[in-house]
């Protein structure tokens, strides 16, 4: 079975094995004579699907009673609206802007800004640096609803190491690009929400954790209120079934090779075997600054262009797929979350490394 | 290969083809190594998916330029929000309220009127007779922004046989449940919306038709904004890929049949096998008008809770799953959409002529 090297930032690569499981229950899963694209959400058959999904996630992230899961729809993008009806208390925000997908949030906000009577403040930023890093949060900090970050960002290969904290303040952070990449302690969040086609599983899937207590604030209309789909555990209708199911093969993936310390070990070796030929290159440069590297978006460029396009053009005739950057950044960029494999990135840099002999 | 008689209101059955192609593409779509799962939304692989999909629409449903087509998320349910967010001018609009759904869309309105300055009216109901109908339009009707109606009640089991027309006025339609299960004038409609999980594929995709001048009328949230995913071709963000594959390879499906016309006969002979033998029935009753009937669910009762719930479990026990009514109607109802095959009506005339016998 050819498999290619898929470098996309989202939707990306599956484990083979998900693919393979859902290839063989394709037409009958589990003896039921029914595809899961088929079952009625109201079955018994697939409420233990949607059961076992959260019951696997609950266990990967440890995630406490208090803590509600949702399965929704729209992707993050329009969780950067949802959230902001759900949570707003005075109209006080605050947020990092530390990369393209963390400045979309804060326009979003910024578009309910009148309707919502919002006070939306930046109160970090790296966008005058090319969001080559994570900014510096502030030493300190009242009043606010809410903080929101975004703790990888896609675009940039910039990734958070560790998340601010301020008293009262619930952090609210998207997490599509690195959830289930590495351990978390889920109580250092009020919310986190993750579109699905990167770490969790495909496109149409979008994932809400939430604490209790942020539930029910305000009057939302009920498709956007998250206390209407908490109280029917994601079904006030029909929500995307087979994208939740592809997200719990996932889930009992990731039990299988040992959780998330496994997948954490596994990441931090994939990431450092490019940045360590990058750091050496005389041909090819890493993009985000040194701190803040992404171990889920690996940025780099030659810094000439015509060099960058005949990279990407390489890469492609040799099984790479997705490797040209976005094109705010330029460059190249790597995606290799959890699923991307090993022997993918080792293929990587002897690629490169044949490329830089040869120009 | 068992395939089950699955009788769900949606999710629901798959052409049995569909579902052999999607098995057999799952892990490599056409010699790329990729599944569609793993491909990028910007890729040129996938973009023949996404154009596909909407030349076989357009093909199938005859669907002029000035039409444009939208692959949205969040079901029908939440266009009941945005339907109204995106085409209110003056605040006027008229609903039919003929089904629940038809009715919790305009409680959906109701929930905005006071944000919006809407003014909701219900010009025709069928609410007092347990919604065992199609009620009557008003002959006259002026003023309103738009007109929305539910083409097809999928829990009471009844379904519009001709369409509500007024000068100037939009016809707005959630055909959720039965769409494409016949030829119609699209420009009977200003727009057209339908959750996938019935005729088009599986859950997770809403398709929206939409007239263009009926696009930019008012400031909407950019993720709410149908202009915004006009203008970006479904693709502000990342849409629900997956479920437009699957969407594309009924549509496929459907071409290769003979189209619209092909699947009305269909759909029409395989009614008629049920509702002929209700109509003779002395054991089981039909439960709606006989004018209103639905040909995708087919409602009725024995008339005895008892016996009822004894025919459910005798039917699943004979490989029928979820033919059991909703429990605002009761009874049974059988969804016999596009895909159900014909010789399931057979069968389950059979076994209802058996189960007759011994009652």
């Amino acid at each position: 079975m050819k498999r290619t090297f898929n470098l996309s930032a989202g939707p990306a690569m599956l484990p083979t094995s998900v693919l393979e499981r859902a290839q063989k229950e394709l037409l009958d899963y589990n003896g039921t004579g029914m595809s899961v694209m088929e079952m009625s959400h109201r079955s018994s058959y697939y409420d233990e699907i949607i059961n076992d999904a959260e019951k696997n996630l609950r266990k990967l992230v440890n995630i406490p009673d208090n803590y509600r899961i949702l399965f929704l729809q729209g992707g993050a993008s329009q969780a950067f609206f949802t959230l902001v009806m759900n949570l707003k208390q005075s109209g006080k925000v605050a947020y990092v802007d530390s990369g393209n997908f963390a400045h979309k949030a804060i326009q979003a906000a910024e578009e309910l800004e009148k309707d919502l009577n919002l006070d939306v403040d930046v109160v970090a930023s790296s966008r005058n640096n090319g969001y080559k890093n994570i900014p510096e949060f502030p030493e300190t900090l009242k009043n606010y609803d809410y903080l929101h970050i975004c703790s990888n960002n896609t675009i940039e290969g910039t990734q958070f190491k560790e998340f601010p904290k301020y008293d009262d303040i619930p952090l609210v952070c998207d997490m599509s690009s690195d959830i289930l990449s590495r351990p978390i302690n889920i109580e250092d969040f009020g919310m986190i929400y993750a579109g699905a086609q990167k770490n969790l599983g495909i496109a149409g899937l979008t994932l809400v954790i939430i604490r209790e207590d942020l539930l029910g604030l305000n009057e939302v209309p009920t498709m956007f209120n998250y206390k209407v789909f908490s109280d029917k555990n994601s079904m006030y209708n029909t929500p995307s079934t087979y994208s939740i199911y592809i997200h719990k093969l996932v889930t009992d993936w990731l039990l299988e090779i040992g959780g998330l310390e496994t997948i954490e070990t596994r990441n931090k070796e994939k990431a450092a075997i490019l940045y360590d030929y990058l750091d050496q290159s005389k041909l090819f440069v890493p993009t985000a600054d040194k701190d803040s590297r992404s171990l889920m978006n690996v940025t780099f460029s030659t810094n000439d262009d015509d060099l960058n396009k005949k990279f990407v053009e390489y890469a492609q005739e040799n099984g790479f797929e997705n490797i040209k950057g976005h094109r705010s950044v330029g460059g190249m960029r790597a995606s290799i979350y959890n699923a991307f494999p090993k022997d993918g990135v080792e293929a990587l840099v002897e690629l490169m490394k044949k490329f830089e002999e040869e120009n």
